[in-house]
């Protein structure tokens, strides 16, 4: 395999397209907004005037859009998959709710093409790094033709399952612990605050105790800031939790902890501030007391 | 300073006692229950009839008992506080409310005898090996002259504050932060399970990934085991995340994590299960489904 389709070229989407550029395939990249394709273009991958265009002649279709509907009008309306070649594959990487991506599996199978569902996680700095983690679900001989590309994004490829739906189910479970633990993170350090503890205090000696979590010792120092850096903003975690928490009603699975901090990250969204860095969940701990 | 009394022989008081015996201190030790006050005498301390007598003629009185209200009785209506020689030194180190903390301490200040809130974390096996955190909240001078006993206890000394209750309330939020982890590591993979996904593999991702804790990697594994061995119970976190939720009630703070996760330990207990290990929490996602 040699040639991908890429479409998708948000903050993970562009440097994971640069790094298949770097590992030698051929790109053709297409996102909505034009200039994210000429800055990819600058960087040795062909730009697409339409996501159909980039699927034309690609052995891999990889998309990295925002959710499950976009997938579904980059595949079908725009006719993407039509448009790959028969025997060709796509990879959807995006973080969507294992009903709709084993429905849109199920759908691209019928025309004849290949589906490896393949959510990451890692984020920004894992897509430069090249080390995001991959769970992929698809049967095992899909999954090795794809393999090449998908090592030039990762270091971690996990073939959980051989059903499209199970990568996204396990992505789901991933988002679930990170909302969770970012909210708890933000619980524990406004309360040392309201029983007069130095909440860097607190944050030393709980991120290296049986409290410590991966999300703590990130963004807990971040929450500590006055103008933290933005490194992922609230409303992913609005849209991920949602995503949580559809799976949930899917599954008839009831989730207290994830209900709860879905509404403190929607919360710091509706003041006005899903676009701050996630760590910022604190604020709405904050207003809620007027420690704001 | 060589001289100590020791109140509160439990899971976690009697290797605290050994450890002090085996570090060269002269200790006296009390608890309600007779039998494990002849097991420690066993082991090189000396036993007395009552706490009261354990505290007599010691530099140090160490508590280890269930709570806050076990500590006043001990040192007021047992009248520990007052045998203890002038110039002695009570050590709190249970894990108690904060308020309550600061109200003890005020009461053995007001008898001239010096105070240390000094809540551990660690738990039983900390505790055999020495190598609790001790988060200790008093006037440096009196944490000073504690401080070898503390150092023949754990590996981590943290002044949190001059102000007792300081202690107490690191405590309190490491605690908040304990229950919401085991309890959204529950919540993860029971909707693993009921998704069709094997929560065993969910667990080997997630365990390395930015959905990890130290709760994750350490209760996950039991949460999958039919007969998991009992490292600490259920009801430790109904009692812990009690105190939890009532210092949040002291500073008015909203907990809705913490909240939740209670309920879910509450849920727990009231089916019969307080005395299973506290990974067992999963059983009321099962209950709730039905996947029981």
């Amino acid at each position: 395999m040699q040639s991908i389709g890429f479409v998708g070229l948000g903050a993970i989407g562009t440097p994971m397209a640069q790094n298949l550029v770097k590992a030698g395939f051929r790109v053709r990249a297409y996102d909505v907004r034009p200039e994210a394709v000429s800055a990819l273009a600058g960087a040795g991958a062909r730009g697409a005037a339409s996501a159909r265009e980039a699927a034309e002649g690609a052995d891999l279709l990889i998309l990295m859009v925002v959710n499950a509907a976009q997938a579904e009008q980059v595949l079908f309306a725009d006719g993407a998959a039509e448009a790959l070649p028969a025997g060709g594959t796509v990879a959807l990487m995006s973080t969507c709710p294992p009903a709709a991506v084993a429905n849109l599996a199920a759908r691209v199978d019928a025309l004849g093409r290949g589906f490896v569902d393949a959510p990451v996680s890692g984020g920004v700095a894992g897509a430069r790094a090249a080390t995001l983690s991959i769970m992929a679900a698809a049967p095992a001989v899909l999954l090795d033709r794809v393999r090449p590309a998908f090592a030039a994004l990762g270091d971690k490829i996990f073939h959980v399952g051989e059903r499209p739906g199970q990568g996204a189910a396990i992505k789901t479970v991933n988002q679930l612990l990170c909302g969770v633990h970012i909210a708890a993170a933000a619980e524990a350090l406004a309360l040392a605050s309201r029983m007069g503890v130095d909440p860097a205090v607190a944050l030393r000696i709980l991120s290296g105790s049986s409290a410590a979590s991966w999300m703590l010792n990130d963004r807990g120092p971040r929450m500590l800031e006055d103008k933290p850096e933005l490194t992922s903003a609230v409303d992913i975690f609005v849209k991920d939790l949602s995503i949580v928490m559809e799976a949930g009603r899917e599954a008839k699975a009831p989730l207290p902890l994830a209900s709860a901090a879905h509404q403190l990250f929607l919360a710091t969204s509706g003041r006005g501030e899903g676009g701050a860095d996630d760590s910022q969940v604190i604020r709405t701990y904050r207003a809620m007391t007027g420690d704001g």
